[in-house]
């Protein structure tokens, strides 16, 4: 069996975490911000654009009506949100072509359902997500707990609606996920464990 | 880590099964029906009465107006429910309190949520069900895969009936479980594996 694990998470549950370990543990690839910079080297877009374009729920433009006809505005960000995804599809497959590897986020699950990937979500409760995210912001700056918990929710929101335009699927619905994982009372190093021997046992 | 393993389960996604092996990997006890049996011993109703109670969605019985006052009927059926449950709750916990085990359905992930159990989830897409109960089906009686189908509905949604009045909270909801594994492209002996190890790790 072939080790392509894609993972996705809610944010503050310790996804992207798990996902670099069990890439250490099973000495695979792994996919996260990578991705994000080889659209840029490929589109010449900025990186910090395109986490926004790609992270920010997509904005489709509405049609101009000229007399009897209606006319798509060329370059809008709906269209450039499509080509970002377009781009990021590609180096997916790509990657996956490769290596094994694990890919965190990005639909990945999706765009490589021929090939099978072992699917991954992580999620917790939320007490658990805004501590994980209160211990990370300590280091960054200084934000209170309901700013925490509205950029949690708002960064989830923007996920589910990013996933679920592009798969036509519905985000964090377990059908879509062949492992769900709760990081609640579980440590992020024994959930990695887990996945890790599932794949040893080969 | 004490292991105290309960599972829910869709109907036809083999999480019995799963459960039966990984006790046996693990070496612990094992119960499902066995808890009916006892239920029945204690309660002196019959074994099949009581499946029937506990796996049809309860009844509430109305209660009955006289002048102004309201009189709830004795011996309703939703009486005899809640006895019923409060008896089987009694028994799961002493289970829980005698070894390591592992529980299938009747709520047992919410009666020892004091124990912090390892709570697993099991579900699979409808094309797996089917083809599951279809395999089990054929040993018994013959039935059309509408019939297997519509099955499978009804007793997932007296599953999820019966979960959500007893806990307050939603059947197969992924905040509920440590664990929900889809067992659509796994087998149920490498997803027993797969948590046994993780139980080995200790």
């Amino acid at each position: 069996m072939s080790k392509i694990i894609t993972i996705g998470r809610e944010f503050g549950s310790g996804g992207r975490e798990l996902g670099r370990r069990l890439s250490q543990k099973l000495e695979i690839a792994y996919y996260d911000q990578e991705i994000i910079a080889e659209i840029s080297r490929r589109t010449e877009l900025s990186e910090q654009y395109i986490r926004k374009m790609s992270e920010k729920k997509p904005v489709f433009s509405f049609p101009i009506h000229i007399g009897r006809s209606f006319h798509y505005m060329q370059n809008s960000p709906w269209d450039l949100n499509l080509s970002i995804f377009r781009e990021q599809s590609a180096i997916i497959r790509e990657i996956a072509e490769k290596s094994d590897c694990v890919i965190v986020g990005r639909c990945a699950d999706d765009i490589l359902r021929e090939k099978n990937p072992f699917r991954i979500f992580v999620y917790a409760d939320t007490d658990s997500k805004l501590e994980r995210c209160r211990q990370r912001a300590e280091k960054d700056e200084k934000m209170t707990d309901r700013e925490i918990l509205t950029n949690i929710r708002k960064i989830d929101r923007n996920r589910s609606d990013y996933y679920n335009l592009y798969t036509g699927k519905n985000w964090g619905d377990r059908q879509n996920y062949d492992l769900c994982i709760n990081t609640t009372n579980l440590s992020i190093e024994r959930a990695a464990g887990l996945v890790a021997d599932f794949f040893r046992q080969e």
